[in-house]
């Protein structure tokens, strides 16, 4: 049997303080799908969840795919002719495109240009680009920058190194009262970016904690991976896990503005569907539910339909669909507080629901059980108002079939969720529901 | 073989006046959950529906309840101290607490207040409550009668009884050609209050004298019970019979201002659903359905889960909706003819429809039969319209396939019920269709 | 395996055009449901399909009808006292009620008006009326004709003759890569209309034309049948094959004025009907999707419920909307090439769907495979943009389950079927689905 897991939440002001602090002291490593800037973020999570540290070797196969190459990088620039850096990645991590192949040499600047991507459009901002399965190397740069680039030639090197080694990825698995799992996943293969990577990861640890204190029905997976090949890895190292699966989240984007969005899993009306559809819908806040597509983070492997896990996706604006998306401009300006709060507050809204959801049989089917003699019901007959947990009494009787869980008995009855739970704690605790 | 029900209603002043005459007669008496107002109601309604009177004693468990302790009353007052009767039951039955325990002595006004309830918000209505459960006693009275109690103390006097005895319903069954029964119940347990309750009863009267002189396809039970405890009785002693149960409505407050309003079963698509549903949407007057909800009248104990039987109500305005509810103000100027003709005259026309509605099987289901050699279809082709009649024919022909009834075949044409019929027993007197 | 059959519709002008000039030629010919006009008629359609020409004998017993006997006419006129033809059958061949028997005399006007039909509404056309099955004889005229008969005795003579025969159709079958059919009826049975008959021969013969062009999944049968009667007749005579059609259309009236039409079949979300929907959403110009009802053209045959096969109805505007219809109204003047195109070309449309639409299943449905090894993807992540391509082929590998068909997957995504269509070839390609 499981007790009301309706916990207090941390106060608001330290746990999105805790949050941002975790996003600064991330920020400046250079991450990537691999490498050393991986292993530096995970070993600064673990000072706050206890990770388990997995080290996948180069070559390993994972379906279709295989483990690439890991990649370290020291330093890379380019050099004007008097030997000033006019790009410099000491200065930020984006300029160079992720996964760029070790290169030194003098280069003209029309041969130099085909290397060099910017953002005409956001003269002052630097694009993120990668090349994880193609070699080659490049830079990125803001277009002003560009626009300086007057010389015929420059001195160009990237100090990085491409080889055997393997891709590190971050799991914590809390024990609940059953096996059934509840995974919560986020990348953490983005450089210095701060929305799209860095607030997922700090909701995920806040999550952490708030289940951790708490009783709990299901067990937990967090899973801190790098993007794609790391939740396919995943998969593949866990196919025979997968079922366990029976809710899930991807969080990635949670500190910026917009409203909290959330897309639905590819199944659609999974109950974790139902769960965000509730809390968004019992929010006063603007936010939007997305239907399932095959586009975004890790819910494309975990959806994919080999598996289709009831996994679905939180954020706030969609990625791509906000200008500084993938640029030197998500920045730790670009997230605030409340936005993080707001995305924790109402992913803990949904893992209360998913603990406390549940159906129950009405152990007195025929005709309404006698309340009054329990205390149930008001003693004085003949007045106009039922009160409210009169009424979700009533409510949880009639819809106690076996068939119908706490939320869709809150749907039907228009009744807050908290007000159909503790009904049905009352009437548990009187064997009348079991 | 089923023929066409389509009886004629007798004339609607004939009728509602009747209805009227029966509500005049029952409204002095007080009746409660048990007791002689019960027994003398039932006698009157007696003299129009040959009815089997039950008496159940006290003590007898029906399914988590109990039937209680009979109530009776003489007489209840409070006397000021020239003896004057401040408050009088003999004037209006309501200023009792219904279930009232007996009690007579000298009470100090601040120790009589905790027993007396007025209406504030409505100075010259006395409200009215009961007390089934909880022994106790009380006084309703309007709150000018309690501005005007200005003594010290009141001589005050409940002569009631409450010892073994009986719990009474009344019981009617018409057999039809077949046992798949047509429930109708309504509650008989208020005291002089009009709307709510003995336009319920007037109604089952008038639509028993429909009823009984049609030929019938259904067999029809009429139950007059108290409130709750009455249903409850019914389903414990009739469990077996339940399930011939095939629709049912549940009758209350049918004579009051406000249009038609009917409320869903516990399944919301039942047969009963939609057949009120096509009545509704088929008059021109203002009416509403509303979705169930495990709170109102008697259909709470037919809908529970472990019956669940495909039982509706029918009312005017919802109880609890208007201000006159459960006050002295339900009285005879509450009601009007034109309302309880409304009412009975709706609950006709889904009889009707649940009589002749069914689901036949084309003989012919491989194209069209020849129509015109069975004089069924106009002579002259080519003319731009076809009449409505042969449209209802050729409507039934296709979706006479067995799943589909004809009030389907009407909601999904957008024919008449009457048309379809119609076209179905020429049908049938042709062979074409059974 | 099926290739894509996206061929390519030949030019619009020619198309039309020669659609146009077969309607010309057959505008004058005096169809019925039986007789030379209708053998003329076929002989004419031979010029452009191998039609074979079936002949049933009168008085063959097809379902719960009779074949009748063969009508035919060389004269019919009305004359009046100088001798002259007020009415003249050879001026026009809808003066004469179809299936009118043979009669010769003099007829006091009183008497002939019984037999006399005008449209007074339209005075200066003629209706068109037919007899088929109730033998009388009758003349259609304009009301301004009939206003000019101010004689007391006419001279009537109608030449036809109504003897044992046969009745008349033709067929043609196209085998495809299986034996699944698709089914092409059109009426041939109305005298000089154009409209109403004319455009959906000439249709089906421009649909012919296409199809047995390109290479095809299905094959398909192309029916020229009398309305009614012929299709009773071809599904009594092709019971066992009824089974085969796995789609289907019935096409008239689809050269007038109005925007496409598309009646559903009565199954009400055929393959066929979801086609239709997917092609008239997908286009710019007015169009409607009508729901099933059993009143219409030979799919009240096709669709009748012993049958229920996948049969839907192309027209422009429904028959009995437009006032020219089953008038001398419609004429080769009231169609248009405009609309003869459209209607092939949307025609065309859905053929096109219907032969490229499959479910296909994902052969690596555990993650995504890596398509960017395949080329199936762009090189160089971290953009904002993903191209539609992409988005395609994420869209069919994520549905491909077998379960989806690729409309399915373009109504879900939103994305064109032909983009849908060209990733499936893709992943199809490179064995990602088969």
């Amino acid at each position: 049997m499981t007790k009301a897991h309706l916990g207090t939440a941390p106060d608001q002001n330290i746990q999105s303080q805790q949050m941002h602090d975790l996003i600064c002291r991330l920020f400046p490593i250079c991450r990537s799908i691999t490498g050393d800037g991986v292993r530096q973020t995970l070993g600064i999570i673990q000072e706050q969840i206890p990770l388990e540290i997995h080290e996948i070797p180069t070559g390993t196969s994972v379906f279709d795919w295989n483990i690439p190459r890991e990649w370290n990088i020291r330093d890379a620039y380019i050099k004007d002719s008097k030997g000033e850096r006019v790009v410099d990645f000491r200065k930020c991590n984006l300029h160079v495109v992720s996964y760029s192949v070790p290169f030194k040499g003098k280069v003209k600047i029309q041969d130099l240009k085909k290397h060099l991507f910017t953002l005409p459009e956001h003269p002052d901002w630097i694009p993120y680009r990668t090349s994880y399965y193609k070699e080659t190397w490049g830079f990125c740069l803001s277009q002003k920058q560009l626009n300086a680039m007057t010389e015929d030639e420059y001195e160009v090197c990237i100090d990085s190194t491409l080889q055997e080694g393997s891709l590190t990825y971050g799991e914590h698995y809390i024990p609940g009262e059953t096996a059934d799992e509840i995974l919560l996943s986020s990348h953490i293969c983005h450089p210095s970016l701060c929305n799209d990577n860095l607030s997922g990861i700090a909701l995920m640890v806040a999550l952490f904690k708030y289940v951790n204190q708490e009783p709990r029905k299901y067990s937990y997976r967090f899973l801190f991976i790098p993007g794609t090949i790391g939740s396919i890895t995943w998969l593949a190292l866990n196919e025979a896990r997968a079922s366990s699966i029976k809710h899930g989240i991807v969080v990635a984007g949670v500190g910026g503005e917009g409203g909290f969005t959330y897309k639905r899993t590819r199944r659609g009306n999974a109950e974790i569907d139902r769960v965000f559809s509730y809390v968004l819908r019992n929010s006063t806040d603007a936010s939007s539910i997305l239907d399932f597509s095959p586009y975004g983070y890790d819910e494309r492997q975990f959806c994919s339909p080999g598996f289709n896990l009831p996994v679905g996706c939180v954020m706030r604006t969609p990625f791509g669909q906000y200008p500084e998306y993938h640029t030197s401009a998500d920045n730790l300006e670009f997230i605030s507080l409340e936005a993080l709060f707001d995305s924790v507050d109402k992913c803990i809204s949904a893992v209360k629901i998913l603990e406390a959801n549940r159906a129950y049989s009405n152990q007195n089917p025929k005709c309404e059980p006698q309340l009054g003699k329990r205390g149930l019901y008001e003693a004085l007959g003949g007045q106009r108002q039922t009160k409210v947990n009169e009424m979700a009494i009533l409510w949880v009787l009639s819809l106690s079939d076996g068939s119908h869980s706490l939320l869709e008995i809150a749907e039907k009855s228009g009744y807050e969720f908290d007000s159909i739970k503790n009904a049905a704690d009352l009437l548990a605790g009187h064997q009348l529901i079991k």
